[in-house]
């Protein structure tokens, strides 16, 4: 008797996805169904598939989406993560397992008892960045634990970034993912961490100047910033002693730098509306944001207001993103500076036809171990195919697709509102992501804490 | 027949309103009642004068408040903004007038109708910043229209400062007015006002180095920088036509480049709470905002992550503050970083019993009148004569008590939700003022525009 897996959400984080489930399909006895109102994002390769079948729905339409997951054997979501709840209470109600990528938020956590009772498993935060990052974290924490170590360090950097061989511009940055959430970064409110013991804060308008490096082997430095609430896991991950916690987000050496220009300028501000965005030109919208004057140019004020020297390679990025051109112009009508810059940002960020995506993941635990302190990091890169096959689509989807195969052939069942925190859902599913080429590099390291440079106190 | 005049609160910013009434209250016949539950902020002279009576009253008594109200002449609210739409709805049940210093909100603005129909008069914004900068530009304003002239420039900036003879510290600031007002200005969104023309936008971690200097003849100079919306008044003054419009907040030279120390170190958010706040030191809280290391100095560390040179008065600026002290504690719970520097700051910038308080006002109005560019500038310098009777409790309290006294003797009765910007309700307090010391000084000047040095373009 075949399986039905129900996966609400045909958009481009879905290829890998997709891909996985019909290519277990006839091994596994799986019929794959995707319900989404638009399928136009999804490889024609895979709606051909003779185990596929397309149902195009409204999701605010209860009966018919009622109907669907009553049918299903098990329920993946891929839509936005505001839309999970109607989809989680129908899966209770149809007694049906649930798999989502995102972050758990209340209304899902509400339902935690009645998902336990009815046996079902709703794994949620189980795609790359919540998803991997969890699971190859906890495999080390609990293998340092087991072996009797106490955990001293933890910090998790993960990064969407551009394929070497696509990266082609001076901030080493294309959009592989959401520009939006780029381009808002780190707002919202300072971010949070604790270093050697002490909680520290950075607010917004440091965060980029705040950095540290990373080396990859293979792959050069990255930078990491802090993301906002580094302390969010302390528990989940049974960290609670720890002295430093810090999560961020990568990018390319010089990216942060620069990027805090446009901080600074005010660019990325979301909360106001523009006076007569729509037709302004680049440099127009630039100017807004620098003191007038009847004669100097538009270039030199902002060379002063930010202090960019002759030599400063922060001025060949924005020279790059047409910053000065006047015959460009913005077309979005009552926008934000956020809105306007993306859209600049965009019309030299896309990625191009055959360009690739890469995601790089780094994390280093620090614990002592017999009165010794040690220390392992562990990195992971992933390039993408192509446009369709991102490295982005793969780490999101793959993770999800195994996790969802798993709870179907019971190999997952600890019932109950979870993340992908125990042995049980982490360790197939990594020794599954290695034979797909999404693999750690882990490696020993002398403990530095934070203090690299081994001076005396 | 004798009046009353009620007025709802009896704090700090009330001294000079109820003596105003008080001495006015044989000859004009008026009865002052007092309604507040508190009435510790009074001087004893006044509550123990023959026409003054106290009424102890909680706002949210309904029966307790109208009653009041009905028996009221007019009625004066000196209460939080939030709480006068209770008295508004009451005045206009028992037909009664009302005087505020507040700024207009939607819920008064809706009485307006209503309020016209009944043929009162509901005057708003009549204190200090708003209410002298309204009536003061207002009437030059208008002078300037009635010749011919045509509005280019308004520039409009107020402070609350120190008294020169009582202006001790390297940051010439003490907290005259509402601490917690100054730590967290300017936060929100940014500025927005208009620069020959040009919409100009400062973000807030830009707006303490985008400040321009006032000089003060007798003195000095002063800087300002900008409110949050400058154009708020630009129909009500007519200036929809102005090429610049500013509004902005008066400080001593050298205050905002300081101050945006604190912005830079994230020690002004009021957006989250700081861990184990309680019982902190002044040093713990500003290494909350720098990095950890082992070795450095608070200090040092700060010096270099703020670029403060050696000879830097700004470093004099922090140690003056005791902001490196180990052994001062704030003592609160559960305190947001704008809170515990409100703390460090009350520290230092309290002023003493015989200290005196300073407010300034500068207005610049730049206009054409027969094809030739112009500009007036006035300017109002008022000093406190103790920590009762300051400069700001008389600039806020005598236009509030002028005006109730105006439109008792009906020679301001154009009814209405208003402010104060028409010639009936200026002219007449603008002459009253006068004689208690509250003055322009008046000069014409070079027309500048933006264009100070006369540059060819």
């Amino acid at each position: 008797m075949s399986r039905t897996v129900l996966v609400f959400g045909a958009g481009k984080s879905t290829a890998y996805l997709l891909k996985y489930i019909l290519e277990k399909s006839a091994e596994e006895k799986l019929k794959l169904v995707i319900c989404d109102i638009d399928f136009s994002q999804v490889d024609p390769k895979m709606t051909s598939h003779e185990n596929c079948s397309l149902v195009k729905l409204d999701i605010f339409n209860d009966a018919e989406r009622g109907k669907a997951i009553a049918e299903a054997s098990i329920v993946v979501s891929m839509l936005p993560p505001k839309l999970h709840i109607k989809i989680a209470e129908d899966c209770l109600k149809h007694t049906k397992h649930l798999v989502t990528a995102s972050y758990i938020n209340q209304d899902i956590q509400k339902l935690d008892a009645d998902v336990k009772k009815a046996g079902l498993v709703f794994m949620n935060e189980i795609g790359l960045d919540p998803g991997i990052d969890h699971m190859s974290a906890m495999q080390i924490i609990d293998r340092i634990r087991d072996t009797g170590g106490k955990m001293l360090l933890f910090e998790s950097f993960t990064g969407g970034l551009v394929a070497p061989d696509s990266d082609t511009n001076l901030w080493n940055y294309k959009f592989t993912w959401n520009p939006r959430n780029v381009v808002v970064a780190g707002q919202g409110g300072a971010a949070k961490f604790i270093q050697e013991g002490t909680y520290k804060y950075i607010p917004y308008q440091k965060l980029f100047r705040r950095t540290e490096f990373l080396e990859v082997k293979g792959y050069g430095t990255f930078e990491g910033y802090a993301n906002r609430d580094s302390l969010k896991y302390r528990e989940a991950y049974g960290l609670q002693d720890a002295l430093t916690l810090y999560r961020g987000t990568m990018r390319r050496v010089g990216f942060s730098k620069a990027w805090h220009m446009f901080v600074m300028l005010g660019m990325t501000d979301d909360s106001y509306i523009i006076e007569n965005s729509k037709g302004m030109s680049y440099r127009e919208f630039v100017n807004l944001f620098l003191p007038y004057s009847p004669t100097d140019s538009v270039e030199l004020k902002l060379r002063h207001y930010l202090k960019i020297d002759q030599d400063d390679i922060r001025w060949g990025k924005l020279l790059e993103l047409n910053l000065f051109d006047a015959s460009k112009k913005i077309p979005l009508e009552n926008a934000t500076p956020a809105q306007m810059l993306q859209y600049i940002l965009e019309d030299s960020w896309t990625l191009l036809e055959h360009e690739k995506d890469m995601i790089v993941m780094y994390h280093k635990f620090g614990y002592e171990i017999g009165g010794e302190k040690k220390q392992i990091d562990a990195n992971m890169v992933v390039l993408g195919e192509n446009r369709i096959y991102t490295a982005m689509a793969k780490t999101v989807g793959l993770p999800v697709a195994m996790a969802a195969l798993q709870i179907l052939n019971q190999k997952i069942k600890t019932p109950g509102i979870q993340i992908p925190i125990k042995s049980e859902v982490y360790d197939p599913i990594l020794v599954e992501l290695k034979s797909h080429g999404i693999d750690f590099n882990e490696f020993e390291v002398p403990y530095l804490g934070y203090n690299p440079d081994s001076i005396a106190i």
